[in-house]
């Protein structure tokens, strides 16, 4: 059994250090070829561990911090500057090769910037990419890039389109994976000079590429790798969390004015969780970092314990995979600069 | 009482000619200040308009059009050769003063390359912006581009940053509108050099300028102008409507396929119809292209009868409140090039 060791930012989240540590503790328990460092706080960590069994807890180191990155810090200066945060030591296990995989809960710009400037890119890669599997109704889609890469030049959209396919292919297990290109439209006139250039590079690649996507087909998934700037990633992604807290709050509120409603919710709930449940675009489970030389994962910042289980669950996946290591080949067989 | 003319181009949209002849008459019928000039097959205008009640049919004047501009075509090109196109001709009729409003609900590039090429631009406004009042939980927003110009340069977000504020003032009667920029976060290190430049340009103007806006605050309706490129602002528009389509199709599917949800659904209809009801972003009655010197709006593709009187009354409003000439007066006193 190959020993796999993720590195865990135990202070980075809305709900950290609590949940990071509950998730990681249940992550021991349900993956026993897993081993968990817990970098922050000591004090605090050891406290929260206390309930968890020795079976489980053996498995768990903590590796004290004293700094941590906020939410709003400058993500490169708090990288470079916050030697003792615990996202830069649990960066550096990654690194240094104590640990294959990383996960943190908390500011997403100081992890691609430590991913960046840490675990370090692969070679021939000159931006990362935040990838998501988003909730569709026909399948799932892994959309990319939802904000590490603000804007892009066309290479760069090529780049997450070839790592997207490989994530695709071997992480997700889609045979010959489907690739689009977000756009304003689906005809060739439509997209910026950036997006007409990604789409010249992907016309001759060797990737299954079927040309421009828009706003809507994201929501029916139909295609299996969508690729886009991680400015228009990030506001897509946002809104669509948006929309579903919206739609939430707003039918909360109508059940509370209805008698009517209110008896109809004793009926429809189960239906009503069912796709809230599918179209919870906030439970993707851990974005990689792709790019980078390692298993960095991003988990939402709102991620409770069993969001980080299943961010853990999508690194130790990746590791075993061997994702890096097939980002990599993919590299290198494919020309990654083709203009 | 001042007169008031709007071409609506008969061919443009899903449901044309029907469902706009109808329309039209409808916006007479209800608006008697109004006169509306169909362009498109008089053959088929004429006998749609069979039934309309001779007091309703004597403010129609319907000309002949022997050409179609279709949804795929290339705008640009589409404007500059068909010249016998319905569309085309309504647009003329703005230029020459015959008319001071037009609507179609046809392909809305060409509508964006009709309102330059044709119609004219403002004196100062170098590109237009396509803008639509989004359906928000605590106050209807704003939002521009929706698609008009794919990229901006910082000076065009101003402009529409100023366009949009002045349409909130004057049409839809905001007292002093906020205006926000949308970018990828809330923060100021946040956004790209374009969004950046024109968060500068914003921050030294007379608006009332609250910085950077989210993609899940346009769901809450947090500002009253939100400026964004028409990439992106087309992106997010068609997510929105995809999510709710998406929606309502799972809903539907799951109360078939279960008896308590069917029994639910005979409480809760009200409360679901009143949620898609208010978040239906296909309801914006009319998108109007600001910058132009005339009341150009594009009407939803899907456009049926009520949207079109919905978008023709937007127009009449428009030309009512002078907007165009409000939007000029903006521009001649606020410095249009600030950098």
């Amino acid at each position: 059994m190959k020993k796999i060791t993720i590195a865990v930012d135990a202070m980075g989240g809305d709900n950290a250090p609590h949940a990071i540590c509950m998730g990681a503790a249940e992550a021991c328990r349900t993956f026993p070829d897993i081993e968990i460092i817990l970098t922050g706080d000591e004090n605090k960590i050891h406290a929260i561990l206390e309930p968890v069994p020795p079976e489980v807890r053996s498995r768990i180191r903590v590796v004290h911090a004293s700094e941590v990155i906020g939410m709003d810090e400058h993500p490169v200066v708090a990288i470079r500057k916050k030697h003792h945060s615990s996202m830069k030591l649990a960066m550096e296990m990654v690194r240094s090769g104590e640990a294959q995989g990383f996960i943190s809960a908390g500011n997403t710009g100081a992890i691609v910037a430590g991913g960046v400037l840490i675990v370090g890119r692969l070679p021939g890669i000159d931006r990362p990419a935040l990838g998501t599997a988003l909730p569709t109704i026909e399948r799932p889609s892994f959309m990319l890039d939802m904000g590490a890469t603000v804007r892009c030049k066309p290479e760069n959209l090529y780049q997450f389109a070839l790592m997207g396919s490989v994530y695709s292919r071997k992480i997700l297990k889609v045979t010959d994976p489907e690739v689009t290109l977000l756009s304003n439209g689906t005809e060739e006139i439509k997209g910026d000079e950036c997006v007409a250039g990604a789409r010249d590079l992907l016309m001759k690649s060797a990737l299954n590429f079927k040309g421009y996507t828009e706003g809507n087909d994201i929501v029916w998934g139909r295609s299996d790798v969508i690729v886009c700037d991680g400015f228009t990633g990030n506001v897509a992604l946002k809104l669509a969390e948006g929309i579903m807290h919206g739609l939430k709050s707003l039918l909360t509120d109508e059940v509370k004015k209805s008698l009517l409603a209110k008896a109809g919710m004793l009926f429809m709930a189960p239906t009503v969780k069912l796709l809230w449940t599918r179209f919870n675009y906030e439970k993707y489970g851990g974005a990689p970092l792709l790019g980078v030389r390692g298993a960095v994962l991003k988990a939402h910042g709102r991620s409770k314990e069993p969001a980080i289980l299943s961010a853990i669950s999508a690194a130790r996946n990746f590791i075993e995979e061997d994702g890096v290591e097939m980002i990599q080949a993919e590299l290198d067989t494919s020309p990654t600069h083709m203009a």
